[in-house]
């Protein structure tokens, strides 16, 4: 007896997927412009030389886009999901006063030639982001799984990995009492919360407009403008924290120990965001949003003065003092 | 007017969060024995140091498992499928010859609460295999996605980072006609060619038993022990090609370029994958599947003998020559 069924005929299409590395390749040189490769043909794996750095440390970690991807392709925005993803990792690499250097993307499809469209708009996206922080797009793997991933879906994952000098690496053990705390304005929600606003938009479903929604679904600032101008002005900050799930609070606490601090935060000028806040119980948006405050700096009093024109500008939001926990109040 | 919506109400439970932290705390620590994260206290990144190295060049990559993860689900194989996830990533960092030494994995699901005693399981399989090569299991994003990932599936992605010292690095362009390949074993399909013996499976509902699955289930071969003995006796060979989506063809036509080979393989004495491959294309197989073959490792004719006992043993399986392509067939 012989057999004839193909890995094509079985929904997995090997020459689309040469098809579609073509289709992205443009993009994907964008973010070698500053930084290349090291040439190593024939590998299976994507490299970087380091030899250049004197005591190398390499930061790394891993995030998604969560529940929001659903609603961004809903909207028809795939290039808003790839600079969500790519900012929800690069900004916690930039927490260690690293440069972000290698980035690699993980999408899990159902079909590569219907979806082929769409993600090569998310790849485009990415390539934006990674372009404007010289950060290169090394790798990635899309997985075909008709059956497995549901149609019209696209999984999604990041990687980030980036390097810094051992001395001039941020040790948030250094914030001591009296030490001030600089918030940058956030885009929007982000990548975070999107679980309950989606419930939220469900239970209210006149609530938002098609544009208004749009405007809520803007991507996750990508804040390398604040490191870089620190970095150039040869400042190194006590901490950053990137203010995603948990808000203020959580991202703060999970390195302050025993300290703490009380915020007070300006009133979030977004209408959008307003709107859907009414819904959300007093106290659990601080746990569950950014407030309009999506990256702090932590700087000793002297400073301040330096930090509040980094970037697009911060303010001050508070300064530590003994005592565990950060709470949250808006200015009236 | 007051909201009073909780993000823990709209499915996403933050304390659930920590529990799974908790429960996978002591397989994390047993990827931590020889070598250790850079103490990086309050950062948003995992950190590693790599000054030891002279010349260090990082080598990355990331995949994930594929419609395979459905059926070791089905099984409730979960160990299996952490370990394919560890392989199909480490196995890649490997064909540059450096050290497997961050691993970063991302799992999307429905609902955390039902889904622990599973993925810490899975987890605990990841950290199985990464014990055994020394690799840190350095981060890990668990997305809870209600509404998105569909119940009962977890979402996988694997990201592995490794180090080699520039000097020690494989070089795929070294290879020369006359060259020998030596091929070592696989463990069965490992985690490549699923959507098609799943529509196979389909249907021939009866052609395999509950326990024969499970053996074709087995996971993807790790292949450090060949490695790792070719570099304890000074050996550098010229190339090695993990086997995975696209078989021996694809995996060493894409360094070979204008050389090729024409290979023999030995029967695969598996009679569960013999059972599968009866329904699959007589040419398509071998653009499939490993066919009993996971590893290559290229080297001149003079170290053959030294190749033939690393790890668990490998064979020749056939020599480079002049002209593209590359061809198997089966030793009778």
């Amino acid at each position: 007896m012989s057999g004839n069924l193909t890995y094509r005929e079985s929904g997995v299409d090997t020459i689309e997927a040469q098809s579609f590395v073509y289709s992205i390749s443009s993009h994907v040189k964008r973010t070698q412009k500053n930084r290349q490769l090291y040439n190593a043909f024939g590998l299976f794996a994507a490299a970087y030389d380091l030899s250049s750095y004197k005591e190398p440390v390499i930061v790394t970690g891993t995030d998604g886009v969560g529940t929001k991807t659903e609603l961004l392709f809903e909207q028809d925005m795939p290039e808003t999901a790839g600079k969500d993803l790519v900012a929800m990792n690069v900004n916690d690499i930039l927490t260690t006063g690293g440069d972000p250097l290698l980035f690699l993307d993980y999408l899990g499809i159902s079909n590569l030639k219907t979806e082929t469209p769409r993600i090569t708009r998310l790849v485009s996206g990415m390539c934006d982001y990674l372009e404007s922080c010289n950060c290169i797009l090394a790798g990635g793997e899309t997985a075909e799984m008709p059956g497995v991933v549901p149609e019209n879906l696209v999984e999604l994952a990041g990687f980030c990995i980036g390097c810094v000098e051992k001395s001039a690496m941020i040790d948030p053990s250094r914030v001591t009492v009296g030490d001030v705390l600089v918030g940058f304005s956030s885009d929007g929600f982000h990548a975070n919360g999107w679980s309950l606003i989606r419930r939220i938009l469900a239970q209210q479903p006149g609530l938002l407009t098609r544009e208004e929604l749009c405007s809520a679904l803007a991507p996750t600032r990508l804040y390398h403008d604040i490191v870089r101008d620190l970095r150039a002005r040869g400042i190194v900050p006590k901490a950053y924290a990137h203010i995603t799930g948990g808000g203020l609070p959580e991202n703060l606490e999970r390195f302050l120990g025993e300290k703490g601090a009380d915020l007070t935060i300006p009133y979030w000028q977004n209408d959008v965001a307003q709107k859907v806040l009414q819904f959300v119980d007093t106290e659990d948006r601080f746990h569950t949003f950014n407030m309009g405050i999506g990256w702090v700096t932590i700087v000793s009093p002297d400073q301040v003065d330096a930090i509040l024109t980094a970037g697009s500008g911060g303010c001050v939001i508070g300064q530590i003092r003994e005592g565990r926990g950060v709470h949250v109040s808006v200015a009236r």
